[in-house]
């Protein structure tokens, strides 16, 4: 193997990416310098915030360019190295883009033992979703002790790590997904208390069943009716976690704002959102604990592997389709 | 005068109030009781939040009922006492109603100081506007010296004690306001650095320039297209006060929600509603603090005075035509 298959960013979508919005490249591997390694990157993150950094936007983050990598997360073992804390066969976790190899310096990477967890673990519970989940839930949502929470976008990587964290800290979770496969996993295999499913319920009417009280904390992954059937069902000085909006991102026409939203004046609640970076230099306490808590049986993470590279558009729209069942990865080539 | 005037709710409106949303009465003037007293009603406050007590809605506080007295605030003089603390000539603020006798033992009144300020401005500056502006911008926005701050409906009674006091926090204050004559009297009369004319301008042009580094508190008393133009313009970690949303109290059709929330997103940004009465205990350390603003010139009143309770439903109505200046009063009798 000497060539480094590429996907590139062609063009930008108009709602849904469509096949010619990717263009796949071979390239030859790259040369690492002075202070560098090459990476063989085994698993591909997909997450539903690349669909955001398509669009030619300002945002918490600049948009790939045109004929750029596709930006993603992804852990590979280092082939190669001229870099004095990193020795071949290590395995690092950082964004090398959807690529089979990648050459670093090592900024923005660290090191993560397969050995603990199987190297897919890195891209969701123990990545990026997990601490998204994990300083969204206890940070911005102030989650309390005995909190009633509702979470969307349940049986995804961010929203499974939410609950779990939730019930943790003995609090009351429901969550919603799509399906009743779905939602039996998050009753049976996540300990949730129980599960609305969006694509077979009446979402009002089912949050107001299991929220008698009203909801204390809701971690929003997906906007549009959801977001506004939960801000109809607020308790007492409610808390909002605005994590994402799914819903929404290819949305062609103008996003719904949420109508009830001057529920957050009766109900004193707040609307916050968040951005994961933010957190950055506490990412090793959180790992620590959610690492913990994974060999304490308390939080189990579920993976959903596609492979091979050329398959990256098919296992992209699966974000958004639902079909899908936990962390989505792609895995583009062996280890 | 033997008979007391009442105005009631004889009809509950769909949109804006019509003449027969409210029936005018004559009763005969109560007798207070033992630990009573009977005030004689000068100054009705008229206020926006008014018109969502119509409604037969869950909110923060019950609706107003059929045939009941309207719900009001207002200053009136005790002309008959039988209660230890308050005598004959004393001025008390409470909840009255729109009505000109009312008798109470006193519950949820105070005394006001009628050589100190005129008297309208005891529903105003130094009553439950001035109450809501002080505790929604200082605490609920989190106001920090220099911050860049927007306030909507800010000619209003609430909006302009909001910017003023974010002037004396040495912050930079824009306000939103309907005809050029109340932008004039904004940046004329009450300090704002500067105004933008919701009638005449284009809103989020306007916002831009004047927001170069984006807003750091919106405090929103009006909602709409407004309120989402703001969200459009947040600076990081921003601050939005949901205080009211007089464009969508009429509404017919579903209320607009901002469709420009995910802004909170990429700022990390918080949007919380609130209610004043949850300060209440708080009430005399504001009122003191204002007071003394006052005397020292720092904090301005302006009261837009209208006579005669059988004026109330055109006086009203001016709370949404904006066809007004400062609080909007109503005198309901001769002191």
């Amino acid at each position: 193997m000497t060539m480094n298959k590429q996907l590139l960013l062609k063009k930008r979508p108009v709602g849904l990416p469509t096949k010619d919005t990717w263009g796949l490249v071979e390239t030859e591997i790259p040369i690492p310098g002075d202070g560098e390694v090459l990476l063989q990157l085994e698993y591909i993150s997909l997450d539903p915030a690349m669909r955001g950094w398509l669009n030619d936007v300002r945002s918490y983050i600049p948009p790939v360019q045109i004929d750029e990598v596709m930006r993603a997360g992804g852990v590979g073992k280092v082939i190669e190295s001229n870099h004095a804390d990193f020795k071949v066969g290590d395995y690092l976790y950082g964004n090398p883009g959807v690529q089979q190899y990648a050459v670093t310096d090592g900024k923005g990477y660290h090191k993560v033992d397969a050995s603990l967890a199987p190297l897919p673990v890195y891209t969701g519970t123990l990545g990026m979703p997990g601490m998204t989940a994990y300083f969204g839930i206890l940070e911005v949502g102030e989650l309390k002790e005995g909190d009633a929470v509702l979470v969307s976008g349940a049986a995804g990587a961010v929203g499974s790590v939410v609950g779990q964290i939730a019930k943790i800290k003995n609090c009351k979770v429901i969550g919603i997904a799509g399906g009743a496969e779905k939602c039996q996993y998050l009753i049976d295999e996540m300990g949730f208390d129980g599960a609305i499913d969006y694509k077979n319920q009446d979402v009002k009417v089912a949050i107001k069943k299991h929220f008698p009280k009203g909801i204390d904390v809701y971690f929003d992954n997906v906007g549009g009716d959801i977001l506004n059937h939960a801000l109809g069902r607020l308790a007492m000085r409610a808390r909002i976690v605005i994590c994402g909006a799914i819903s929404q991102y290819n949305n062609t026409t103008p996003v719904k704002g949420p109508s009830n939203y001057l529920s957050l004046l009766v109900s004193r609640g707040t609307m916050r959102g968040m951005v994961v970076f933010d957190y950055a230099k506490n990412y090793g306490t959180a790992a620590q604990q959610m690492g913990q808590w994974m060999m304490e049986g308390k939080l189990k993470s579920r993976e959903d592997i596609n492979v091979g590279i050329e398959n990256f558009h098919e296992t992209f729209l699966k974000l958004f389709s639902g079909e899908k069942m936990g962390k989505l990865v792609l895995k583009v080539s062996e280890g």
